[in-house]
């Protein structure tokens, strides 16, 4: 049998298309974009094959050809990454009039968030390359997914958090030794101050985006819903959308596969859902656009997607179109009603992040663009009892 | 291929003996015990083999002919009970001397804590018997787990629940619907309530081992571990004990497990972790006694086992005994230490209950109970996020 290891090639720019080499380390292009992993697919292919996949580990580890950590068994930094679920909403669905309603449930990966994701491969990837010690702006859950694996491979983590970030996030944080910084305003003013640690630290920026690994981990969740649909994709996936790097990936996760050979029929239509309190890239959609504007003063209680103006607002904006998809925003109100309902009916309790795809299923059916008879699925990207109290 | 169904054959009184047909709903035995499901194992042993398991899905239902629930097209109600990852802990495991520690994490389940496995095969049966509605005792996660799967299953919940008891589990509890009656006292108190409505309304009472099915929920825990370790089973496991159903389960799983040939080669020797303000185990154990009795004035910050006799008290002594375990107890001080050490170095937020296993694990390490090279394997039972706040 082929020995399984990393087919990672080299990096890409994700606008000018520069080709740079991957074992160093490395963050935007020097035109200020964001840098792709790219693999040698062919190489990939050999090895990764649907009968070999059903032989291999129930965790996210299990595509280790399409991820960028060159050696698996000493930079592995891991939580137990399961294969989350895909529950159905059987009860919601009726309700809304989705036949076939369900919820991939990332709030049951280790430090409760689909972070976990993007922190167990960037982290790997980043112990590899030698990083001592990093710093990144975070709403709450990459902060404490971060520090959480951060700690767990020996490298220092610095956060900064909006303070009104809810305190479950920054008690994460400082149980695994981050330094925590406050500041007044939304992550956009997080980001600032990042970047000014870095520049005068020289210490690894792990903004998202900002370094190209943390999307690799990310694209496993398109790797999983493909795998549990047993490649008959759904034809919605409606995704919450801050930054955007779990649609980016998913997306570019769908295309890997299925260029490797694997029998997906064809990609959702992909929605990127908002909260009306900061829907950016639902405007520049609306506006025919291919990238967004900052949204001035946003607001909401879905904290996870408060992100004025995401660095990958155009490879959002490109999924979306690429895919026939569209954009929506859902108000604050709706998301509560739907994680009421949802709790109340399917004995599941989502995030408010989560809970908007619920809601902009409900919106999207009704207006049509979601036909009857489609298959739909949502993303709960955190586990509910982060946000209760 | 011969088909999968439940190999459920009948209950057998775990005191007396007395065989009962299992498809009615039953509650405890005549003479007070409690009832304990009996399968067919040779039928069992057909279909249930090693390289089958391989093949099927990788959540706690794999197990279906050593579960009791008949029809599971009809009467599953999951909210995916993944398959919970074993994380290995290298830091502390050096820290204490023990060169192979490691934990089982099923603060990953759904609703955040083992308790899901008990209601996801629980509840599933009690739908599959007809029941329209339950009271049960809860210190907090088991409510909220059966409050959620109940309502998924449609079956109302009455939970009964000392005052004292975390916030966050009754916010799970009314989210998914159920009727919550606060009393002062300990879950004792609580039990006294729900013996009293069960007696006025004849309603179906989920209090633990009160219904035969909870415990076949939480045996999965010993089936998947078993699989986990490839049935080469850790020297010791320590499990945080408080009506000790996890533990019983557990002995119960691997017994039926080896009978009907999986090649496990010894038990693990099982510890009842309690913590010092209530440990009635212990406290049997240390008298060689069979049976505990009720700890006065129990106080412990670690609610989950703040049970001051469990009414299968006698079934987690005789686990214990019957595998050279050992009951130990550790104080909240310890338990803290544990919770933020584990944190700091491992990067993994454990439950006050799973944090009491690493530092039993610490205190059987240095009394030279556990030796040295020893495998050990700790339990967290719930999420630590809901510790938090």
């Amino acid at each position: 049998m082929t020995p399984v290891s990393s087919a990672l090639a080299h990096l890409e720019c994700s606008k000018c298309g520069s080709v740079l080499a991957a074992d160093v380390i490395r963050q935007l292009c020097a035109c200020g974009a964001p840098l792709l992993a790219r693999y040698d697919l062919q190489k990939a292919a050999a090895s990764l094959t649907v009968a070999e996949l059903a032989r291999r580990p129930w965790s996210l580890w299990r595509y280790a050809e399409l991820l960028p950590i060159r050696d698996l068994l000493r930079y592995t930094v891991s939580l137990g990454e399961i294969i989350t679920p895909i529950v159905p909403l059987a009860v919601i669905g009726g309700e809304i009039g989705v036949d076939d309603l369900r919820c991939k449930d990332d709030g049951l990966l280790p430090t409760g968030s689909f972070k976990a994701r993007g922190a167990a491969v960037g982290v790997s990837r980043a112990l590899e390359l030698g990083v001592k010690a990093f710093a990144m702006p975070t709403n709450g859950n990459a902060g404490g997914a971060w520090s959480m694996y951060g700690r767990r491979a020996g490298i220092d983590a610095h956060v900064v958090v909006p303070r009104d970030a809810p305190a479950i996030h920054r008690y994460e944080m400082e149980a695994a030794g981050a330094k925590v910084t406050l500041v007044d305003g939304v992550i956009a003013d997080a980001g600032k101050v990042v970047a000014q640690m870095v520049r005068e630290t020289g210490m690894y920026d792990a903004s998202t985006l900002k370094e190209p690994y943390r999307i690799e981990g990310k694209k496993t969740m398109g790797f999983e819903l493909a795998e549990q649909y047993d490649w008959q994709m759904p034809d919605v996936l409606l995704y919450p959308t801050g930054g955007g790097v779990g649609l980016i990936g998913i997306y570019k996760g769908l295309l890997e596969l299925r260029t490797i050979g694997f029998p997906i029929d064809r990609l959702p239509r992909m929605v990127a859902v908002q909260a009306a309190g900061c829907a950016p890239i639902v405007r520049a959609f609306d506006a025919g656009l291919r990238e967004s504007q900052f949204w001035q003063d946003s607001k909401t209680a879905a904290f996870g997607i408060n992100v004025p103006k995401a660095l990958g607002d155009f490879l959002v904006l490109d999924a979306v179109y690429a895919t026939d998809g569209c954009a929506i925003a859902v108000d604050d109100n709706a998301i509560a009603d739907a994680r009421r309902r949802v709790a109340a009916v399917e004995g599941m309790l989502l995030c408010p992040e989560g809970a908007a795809t619920i809601a902009a299923a409900a919106a999207l059916r009704e207006s049509g663009w979601i036909r009857a008879g489609e298959r739909v699925l949502t993303i709960n990207t955190g586990n509910g009892i982060k946000s209760v109290l």
